[in-house]
């Protein structure tokens, strides 16, 4: 398009932000006003889309990092003829898929944005995918606000995204200097932005984003720089086009108060169609593939599952193309290295920035890539909104956590994850595993790969005994009954390290006439329910014990789940119910009560109650 | 100390780090190593601090952000004379107070570290505190990694310290260039950490980190500098002086194979004495106080419980001189704009960086000042890992989020908090409190003041009738019986928004004559076990309703708390079951069977059932 119709189209962005917004009488229009230009002179001479063909791999990528400008969006997806304009007026309604905030109910939507900070870093993630998995000329492009920018996770993808000379990233700064309640701290200094981005490493092209010869201009220049990732800086105006909201204060996500008037000042309704060009037809690259071989253990043999997840990992990226890993500077205590090591091509260190490692996995997900992040469980957490808005973006992850619990020993309660099955198994479509030995790491491994939603796998820091033999199957939702017997008189459901200490208690319970049932509940969600109930019927009396803080762990999910079937049983449960500190793993589990001692002294305890009627 | 003094008492450090990590048989000697000289000249001639007053507000601070580097920091207190040889060398073993990574068990500990990247932004709210509320002279002194420059939340701390023009922090960089398991994305380019924070705003000094000569000339012209943060970039060695370790990779966290010889090469063991100077006696600033006057809302009005949030919180900052308020940029939505306001020099923006906000909390705190820090619910889950290395820290902390559940509409799940009960109750020494309305909002804030942990107050968007008269008194650990007869059929346990979609229910109810009691559980954690176990008894059902997922919120809290007194019920939990969507609330509220309707319906369901033997 030339200018002037870049202008209009620019206009008809504007007009359709003010229509959306007075339709739901909620958004953000002044948000989306200030990147139209922007946004114009993309879709028209720059994007390469299949619209009809979303999941093409050869389609660029467009992120609205500033989510909250939705109505721009989706204005573009009117122009480009993906939805009529009836469908846009539906914004914001019940039932309709043109959400508040985008998400990928919009099959034009690869990730959800809406949580500010996260577009950028996910942005990096599609562009590795891009660049050295798929090998495809595709670009990506991220419409960034500059509030945002205060998000330290930006500043993680300025840093990662310039160490992968990612020349196939395009950030578009939309610097129109007003956040939610005031100014941001930089103002629309523009050379500050362009000092820091430069100092990261970027290509920094500075210009006013609204007049669209330049913006086409740079966009230009940004396609053609090769070896790192450019940043256009756009000096906007929020509200640009209508008095009554320009540059204002107070207009941050609201509808304006006029929008006839409004509309009328930008010119009218506008029906400009923008044939969005499509990619040129190539092929995606692929791994070559052998058969999948898992690794093998012996029954009685002591090793970690953080090492049986790294050979179990690396094993089925042997046998899966698709399979990627993820890092954060911790991989020779996760043993992701082995993967390294294995499948350098396909493996990414992400160095000490669990938020760029998790956004990075989305955007990998998000192009269909398979990929496994790794770090500390406990540095989880340090992603956790991350993990939170990865279930509303609908991609598959697999997260690998390591040195859970008290049973890490000397590093000290930092080192600790002890609130990371509670927070894990809070967020929708997550699958929580905790393993107890190598070989059912390994099945666990295999299975996530091909599982739904946000699969966690928590794994330990100390060697555990083999006790299952390599060729036991394990699902997601199974459990295993690893002691019974028809006179059990308590259950213990245990799960990882603390299975171990449950069999050593039941060994000992048995010598003084107890009947202990033990329960591993390596799945914590989805929970093996009816195996739960049946002991429970049969024995009445349940004790649960785990690695975790008491709230929201093991215990609490098995409450739940025999609350759900309406089931009944004396439920004790055993747990970290102090903060811990440094010590030998032995000392510490014993300090908390949770070793072999602790669960027999409660089975003693437990059985010596009177059972309620049942 | 003069030069050849200071190169003494940096290699005592280094072979009290040896000997400690050979003590314990682990622990980060290398890393301890590389940065020896820069505490040695540090504590020798230019901290000031009061180890007999650690509390005192004119002492300047010490935080290792490279917390695995504690053998350093326990050398230094060692040679200070506050722990003895044998103490220092009790390092990581159970029951010492000298952990794997620093704590606050040590008195001149202020915040836990060992969750890289928080060393830097608590200090941003150190030097806050010191700047702007006590008004004193004291400095803050940040030792950091180059590893942990990858985590965004540094660049968050670069950016706010240097917008508040924190003059009175330095951050120490040990560039070492060598990570956990290989080199940094930067390398020993020092020149590039130079133009980033220079760009951020800092004042940059770049030294050899072994020169103590040149280490005291930065620490001199660092304090000297006025209107900006300093940070001196310090080239260094990791496991300096002991050649078989000396910038070699694979000696991360590991202890010395031979430190008897590398304590030999490093000149033996030393017992130099330092005597830290003493800060200026002085006395921190106050802030006048009056009577405290809280807001009062009559019965049957409108009023969002955040809006009831921060007029509480204002009228509390009246009345305490202590009480600090930090906003994400969103105080015109969580009102704590009420609070910034009326007292501007107790309130500080902190944008739109969750992470630095906590931090700056934390440092708050620890400088014992009582912050309330809020934004969305949603977002709170952006700074998990601060939350819960502030627990570790043994801070009191404030946190408001507002937005809570699916009763926000239209903005659609990336601005839901959904997640926030269970993963802020799994956290160490948390409340969890969600009133339902304004009068109890402004009692719960009050009694938030004087809590002891991390206490979270979960408010809403939407207005809600006031059914609390002003006067009434609500405390943590309460719950309100709201409606209640002798015949009550079964109980409703709810909990902010749904209390009112509870008392409908139960009118309708019981027009059909089917009594439901009514619980208001306004404090989730600590829970009112008792009352919950009198309603069970009374009427063998409980229903809980909650606007959250169905995993470790309000439900899950009420069968734990059951199960804890071995209390028997049939208990069944309304939540939030799927991924919601933009649309009305109360449409949401009815999609999820979370709204009157749903939970009466649910009771008729329940009271059909034939109860168990009880």
């Amino acid at each position: 398009m030339d200018a002037q119709q870049l202008r209009e189209l620019g206009q008809q962005f504007r007009v359709d932000s003010i229509r959306c917004a007075a339709a739901a009488k909620s958004g953000h229009p002044t948000s989306g006003m200030s990147g139209a230009d922007l946004m114009a002179v993309l879709v028209a001479n720059h994007y390469r889309y299949d619209f009809e063909h979303p999941k093409r791999p050869e389609n660029d990528r467009l992120i609205f990092s500033k989510g909250h400008a939705s109505t721009l969006l989706y204005a573009i997806f009117r122009a480009a003829g993906a939805i009529t304009d009836e469908e846009m007026l539906r914004y914001r309604q019940f039932g309709s898929f043109l959400e508040g905030h985008p998400t990928p109910r919009i099959p034009w939507v690869d990730v959800a944005t809406g949580s500010l900070g996260q577009g950028l870093p996910i942005g990096v993630g599609m562009a590795l995918a891009a660049k050295y998995l798929d090998r495809l000329p595709s670009r990506v492009w991220v419409l960034c606000g500059d509030s945002e920018l205060a998000e330290g996770s930006q500043w993680e993808a300025f840093e990662h995204a310039s160490h992968y000379e990612l020349d196939n990233l395009t950030a578009i700064l939309d610097v129109n200097r007003l956040g939610q309640r005031g100014e941001t701290m930089v103002g629309w200094d523009l050379d500050v932005y362009r000092d820091r981005m430069h100092a990261f490493g970027w290509e920094t092209i500075e210009i006013d984003g609204h007049d669209v010869e330049a913006i086409d201009r740079a966009y230009t220049e940004a396609a053609g720089t090769t070896g790192k990732p450019t940043v256009v800086i756009a000096r906007t105006i929020k509200g640009k086009g209508v008095k009554a909201v320009e540059n204002q204060p107070g207009w941050h996500g609201k509808p304006l108060d006029n929008p006839e008037a409004a509309i009328e000042e930008l010119g009218g309704i506008r029906n400009i169609r923008v044939d969005v060009a499509k990619p040129e037809p190539a092929q995606a690259h692929t791994f070559p593939t052998q058969a999948l071989e898992l690794p093998r253990y012996e029954l009685g043999d002591e090793v970690a599952t953080r090492k049986a997840y790294g050979e179990a990992l690396s094993a089925l990226g042997a046998a899966r193309g698709d399979v990627v890993a993820l890092d954060g500077e911790v991989s020779n205590s996760t043993f992701a290295e082995i993967f390294g090591k294995a499948h350098p091509d396909r493996y990414f260190e992400m160095y000490i920035a669990e938020q760029q490692m998790l956004a990075a996995a989305v955007g990998l997900s998000a192009r269909k890539w398979n990929p496994f992040a790794s770090t500390f469980a406990a540095f989880l957490s340090r992603a956790y909104d991350f993990i939170r808005m990865a279930a509303i973006s609908r991609v598959n992850l697999r997260l690998a956590g390591s040195h859970a619990g008290v049973s890490i020993g000397e590093d000290g309660p930092s080192q600790m994850a002890l609130e990371d099955i509670a927070s894990l198994r809070a967020v929708h479509s997550s699958i929580v595993l905790q393993p107890c030995d190598a070989n059912q790491t390994a099945k666990l491994v295999t299975a996530m790969a091909d599982a739904d939603g946000i699969a966690f796998l928590r794994t330990l820091r100390p060697n555990t005994p083999v006790i299952y033999d390599a060729d036991e199957a394990f699902e997601i939702g199974g459990s295993r009954v690893l002691r019974s017997t028809v006179t059990d008189d308590v259950t213990i459901v245990a799960s990882g390290v603390t299975v171990h200490e449950a069999l050593k208690a039941a060994e000992t319970l048995a010598e003084e006439d107890i009947g202990a049932r033990v329960i591993d509940l390596y799945s914590i969600k989805p929970i093996d329910a009816e195996t739960i109930r049946t002991a429970a019927e049969a024995t009445g009396r349940i004790i649960t014990v785990e690695d975790h803080y008491p709230e929201g762990g093991v215990g609490d999910a098995v409450l739940a789940a025999l609350a759900e079937l309406g089931a009944e049983a004396r439920v004790v449960k055993l747990a970290v119910t102090d903060m811990p500190h440094s010590g030998k793993p032995a000392e510490l589990l014993a300090a908390f009560g949770i070793d072999a001692d602790g669960i027999a002294d409660a089975a003693r305890q437990l059985v010596r109650e009177p059972i309620a009627a049942s």
